[in-house]
């Protein structure tokens, strides 16, 4: 196992460490807990934002915490949900009186736990209301989940209700906005190779040499099928066809595309497979409003890509383009 | 050889058609060139930054094109300097009058054709000069180099001198703040993998499983030792100390950190890698001004890092700090 990690039993709090080290104006970490806040938290009257999962998908979500997106993050062993406990922390850590919004990706463990920290916490009287993201269209069920996974557009929530809880939106008005987003988003993935997680220390799964698997998940969970590696076209038009013919009319909107790297692959094959995307989109008649491409929602050093799109509306759009100051999006 | 790609030999047409239509509000192609320029050049009056070397090191350069930074990105071959004629059309592109400045990294091919460049520009009456950035501490000559290598250090350069150009300082002046940066930082990295460049289609070079190689470069240049792989915590005694053993004396002073990925390694790794850094540091008496970690200067899908310690005077903070919109600063 070809890492740089001292002890694999603690990666995660000395990564949290490194994340504090490195952005003290940005996040502090509750130390015990393996929960990123806010430096700044709370923040007095607005509706604060919480997210978290399984660690191993950085920057997710410890990179989102900062003025303009998420107020918390909770860290989970690697691929495994955090506690009730760490997101009831959290909770109280950043709960400002106008509530506690948590932003949760679609696993069987997160969903449970964060409803269990909903209620802790409104036991001790801070309100609480939650989002649980779906966008990925390749599986129903899988592995971690009963219905459809949430991956990379649940970036997007965090951006766009990040943005609307700054401007004052109530805990209800965040709701209802997560939801709109959340049900004009999706996505789908691939991956070329396996990671693999520190203290297992050996790939979660095989793979041959000149395989690729289509609609694989972010913790290696099956997908929708296995077969020899095509061009990088090829791979783009199978998944944003799958992506165009899900239940969302994307035809004649506007959008924001991500073109998400799992981590192992090189920017240089991000964006060949953006050109891909937006002759597709171009072709389609969807008009693309703003692109990400990078590594937003990784699988430690996974080899693939997603791709996400999420047709807007005005109210999106304007908070898509607020600034936000968080670790992920620091200079240059 | 796993790759998301079309055809090997237009990996990087491709890309860079990529990078134009996902950010057109900040670069345009000049397509038969393979050139990135600002979308709005050329700028009339400032001072035009142009920097460029082989692809394969991205974001470097083109995702520091943009307000703030760059005015121009030549992108030769994979791991292959770009020519005189790209660097002389980049020139004539974003040229606004006050003189072309080259930030070009220390790579004998690199050099030669900036300078040709340089007087072939000159020949057609634009004013140009250039820096030679040689932060590598590791080798004192390499395989592509006489005298130590340009690396990761490089951006610091295109960050401040790209904001002190659009402060409207004068080309002399630009070149004086790009030495003083060049001469103030120095940069040591290490490798647990090769890369597989397109068209080869082959690692680079062999390692073993269990195997690390220190002051590796970023085109897979020997560094100084090859030995069994060791924890974080060491590799980054070892790297850091022959940065703070080097010619400058950073003790009592002010520093940029730049923990650099190469790849292949997960984020989580190098916030790891930074909470070392950050101890030794404070140990050490150099006080941390702004932090970097992530992938800013990469080897394809190499698994390994650089550190860079760049120490600040008041100018330099300031233009450190300076807004930029380049695509590789992009929300989020």
């Amino acid at each position: 196992m070809k890492k740089i990690i001292n002890d694999p039993s603690r990666v995660v709090e000395e990564m949290l460490r490194g994340m504090e080290r490195a952005h003290p104006d940005l996040v502090r970490l509750l130390p015990e807990h393996n929960v990123l806040v806010r430096a700044d938290a709370p923040v007095e009257g607005k509706v604060a934002l919480v997210s978290g999962g399984g660690s191993g998908h950085e920057p997710t979500h410890g990179g989102y915490v900062g003025p303009g997106m998420l107020d918390a993050a909770c860290a989970g062993a690697v691929f495994t949900s955090p506690t009730p406990e760490q997101m009831l922390e959290a909770t109280k850590a950043v709960d400002g009186g106008a509530g506690v919004f948590y932003v949760v990706k679609n696993y069987t463990g997160d969903v449970l736990n964060f409803e269990m920290a909903g209620e802790l916490a409104q036991a001790e009287g801070i309100e609480t209301d939650y989002v649980i993201t779906n966008d990925d269209v390749a599986v129903e069920d899988s592995t971690y989940t009963s219905g459809r996974r949430g991956i990379a557009g649940t970036i997007f929530v965090h951006k766009i209700c990040g943005a609307a809880a700054d401007d004052g939106r109530s805990l209800a008005e965040v709701k209802e906005l997560a939801e709109r987003v959340n049900g004009n988003m999706r996505s789908m993935g691939m991956s070329l190779t396996s990671c693999i997680p520190p203290e297992r220390g050996q790939p979660i799964f095989q793979i041959a040499d000149d395989e690729m698997e289509i609609g694989m998940g972010i913790h290696g969970e099956p997908g929708t099928e296995r077969k020899k590696i095509e061009p990088a076209d090829a791979i783009v038009d199978e998944l944003l066809g799958r992506v165009l013919g899900d239940t969302v009319d994307f035809s004649g909107s506007e959008v924001a595309v991500m073109v998400n790297g799992l981590g192992g692959t090189p920017l240089m094959e991000l964006y060949i497979a953006y050109a891909r995307v937006a002759e597709v989109l171009e072709r389609e008649g969807v008009r693309v409003f703003q692109t990400y491409v990078g590594n937003y929602m990784t699988s430690l050093e996974m080899a693939g890509f997603s791709v996400t799109l999420l047709k807007l509306d005005e109210d999106m759009k304007r908070h898509l383009q607020a600034p936000c100051r968080v670790p992920a999006s620091r200079p240059f």
